[in-house]
């Protein structure tokens, strides 16, 4: 441990089980600097792997054949900091973000991720990327995405990405489209945000889309809305819209109403 | 491979590169067995891991410092059978599901899993699977995940539990609530159909959640609404509420127009 | 026009033409107490009946062949004060309305209305009328109409019916069900409000209501629709709902985003 | 009444009260051709006017002062054929109409009545009038409204606007904007279709629209709203939206589910 080893596999006995090998880790100080896998019954029916941050692993009742596996570096797992690993595995809360109070709300971004239409391997570019919710929850996705989170102001989103020990969100703070012309070229584009030049970063980015690429534009202001739909229409790009209106219960002295919030307009486009 | 082995690493060089690798493991017949990651600059800052269905590698530009690891048993991964590889990381298709017609689409889906706020190692029951949309969603998120799809007829069920390949979804095939009586206690669950009995589902779901437990029923009824937002509110459940209401553009002539999607509800609940 | 006769009815000539008269009538300070009515070419195929409010008639290019009715006590004939002769003839504005903020907005009161099927000479009762919205709009449909608005606090009602110069509103102060009593049986319910006694009132009302008569109850609040909606199936009611989510455009810097309202539910119930 | 006097005042008696009246008039064949009014008490604290199509007038417990006018050509009071008395005096159900599946409905309708904000004496241009379920809604408000309806195909409207026989509603058949050159100066314009004319018709009623006017556009199509809202801000007209979804109850089995309709934009401008 002292080495920061990349990788370790211990076989465990009575006394070095899992829980031990953790509490041990932890002692050491490198409690968020690990994940422990627990591999049970290797190669028989029942078989079962499953992770562990070390500060949480107080199990004993693991089956006594079983293998540990230390692994540093956990966002290459997905699995990001101790702090991290209380999110849940979908859905990052507003209040785990430092942001501005514009932020794309947990089911908006979903569905928009959706959308996006993600594979292994993927570069994905969040344009007008804010807080970063949209990066951030598309690299905790899987570790073979590769998410450029471009924005002219990188402050929240920088440390959102520090803190969330992603290791496959870039940062790029610029202004597109300028800002895009040195990114690989995406599979998958949102745009979250335009500075005033929504069009020309919608026609750089269909430009470099990939084939089978998909963009996802989500629009909040109708003029948004207006110039993209036109705009992608005469341009070929055979755009599809989803609007989407959301309530959510809200106390009222003693009953509840439904507090309805902003509806957005998610625009997506399929490069051919 | 011939022998099925669980685990292999093979050190690359330049005519033993990933892509060749994955051309021999096909050739064997073994491309819908193995995941294959490519572990470059291990040690690195250039360190780099992706994982590839070893049909679809072809890239030739990996950094020549590489280290090839092919695992058995994709599901234990989150990677499903060569098909399902196709399948984006989030947001099963319809169409990749045997279903009756009554599915819950992608938008409700995720937005209830991102209320159900899982976490590796939780135990989640799917109650009223159905096709079992919101089970398979929820596995593909993490193997760590526990999910039980319970339903009286598991027709569809198991058939796309069986194509997706994944380890963690368990099929119970019974009557809500009598089934779940076996069932380890849930951090989570999710209620997308109650066969008339909705009232005692919650309340031997809420009777078995685990403290901080979540509930989340979806409802497209106008009676499943009332009568569980009237039972919840009054046994002290304090339950919240959310409508969803979505159109999707729709070609009108050479036109479109927003097609609706009826309005959904999800109720939820958070055990104290 | 000393004596405040109620109809007097001038044939007209050159020098006394229609706008001549109107000028007279608002010299003589009884702009506001009477309408004008202009009939021109009586019992020919251009006959024409139109009226005015005497300060606002200018036009001298009536047909030659005319006879001028004055009407006192404009209110019999839906056109209420000088004031109120400004209102739109449908929808009054909120700002026309004193009321503390909760006021059933436009759109839903017509909704509403058109739900009620008011035919001339039904009776309304306006069941926690508030402001008085919704009693004044159906009042000024037809003066045939009998409203009858009930509240438990009048003050507002009072100088809003007052201002109106509605003759067919009638103000009861009262806790419903129990003000009810006394009220002629209504063809058409609309409940507004309920001061937590909603299952007395739906149960009164649909008791007292004439056969094919129509009960429309509007609901903010999830307690509200959810009880309704199950009394009323309960017990045979055969309910009808409608929700409606309305949203505005707002400025957002030099844009425009969508404000939604809270959504709403009407229930609606005719009696067999 | 054989000689369809135009106009009839009776003074009643206890023989000759109003309900013998009435049937006088029906066996006379003429129950469809008269409005009956009813003046009771005239010049007192009690006076009451009220209104009857003959047919349904059968009460006996008039106040024993009272006057009977009869009054022909039903239209000009607001009071249709016999057919039409039995419509409810706000939102024309869509059965009583001729037409072709589309149609404004109801809810829209009043709601975009209400946006016009008419006035006794305007002109209200509506301008792809389809069945004219807008004109007649509108014109049966007032007889003082002027209403023009304008279609291409005016077979369902001039059918419509018979059966209503309401002498203010003017058809027009024609293609706008050419057809709207003939027509007054509007107070008020709907534009309900536009056969591929939107901005055209858009420019035209804009230049037309009396100062203080209100033009009233309805949106089902994203192409309308886009290119409405675009046009209309650069044209300096600050344009207003509304987006109304509704959604009504449907059996489903024994349950309801909320079947939604269409959303639709309404876009308005007032000129100063």
């Amino acid at each position: 441990l002292q080495r920061r080893e990349r990788k370790i596999a211990i076989f465990t006995d009575a006394s070095n089980h899992p829980a031990a090998i953790a509490r041990t880790v932890c002692a050491n100080g490198a409690g968020a600097d690990y994940v422990l896998w627990v591999c049970e019954n290797l190669g028989s029916a029942e078989e079962r792997l499953t992770y562990w941050a070390p500060g949480e692993l107080h199990r004993e009742d693991f089956a006594p054949l079983n293998l540990v596996v230390l692994l540093r570096d956990p966002s290459a797992c997905g699995v990001a900091s101790a702090n991290a690993a209380a999110l849940p595995l979908l859905g990052i809360p507003e209040a785990a973000l430092a942001h501005r109070g514009l932020i794309t709300k947990r089911e908006i971004r979903l569905t928009a991720l959706a959308y996006l239409e993600l594979q292994p391997g993927n570069v994905l570019w969040d344009v007008g990327a804010g807080s970063g919710s949209m990066s951030l929850e598309a690299a905790r996705l899987s570790p073979m995405l590769n998410v450029y989170a471009i924005d002219k102001a990188g402050e929240h989103l920088q440390e959102n990405i520090a803190n969330f020990r992603l290791r496959n969100v870039h940062l790029i703070v610029g202004e597109a489209p300028e800002a895009l012309a040195a990114l690989p070229a995406p599979d998958a584009v949102f745009v979250g945000g335009s500075g005033g030049r929504l069009l020309a970063i919608l026609a750089y980015a269909v430009h470099r889309l990939k084939p089978g690429g998909r963009l996802v534009l989500s629009c909040i202001t109708l003029e948004t809305f207006s110039q993209a739909w036109t705009w992608l229409s005469e341009h070929g790009c055979q755009p599809e819209a989803t609007s989407l209106q959301l309530a959510h219960s809200r106390p009222l002295s003693h009953l509840h109403c439904l507090e309805p919030e902003h509806p957005i307009f998610l625009v997506r486009v399929k490069k051919p």
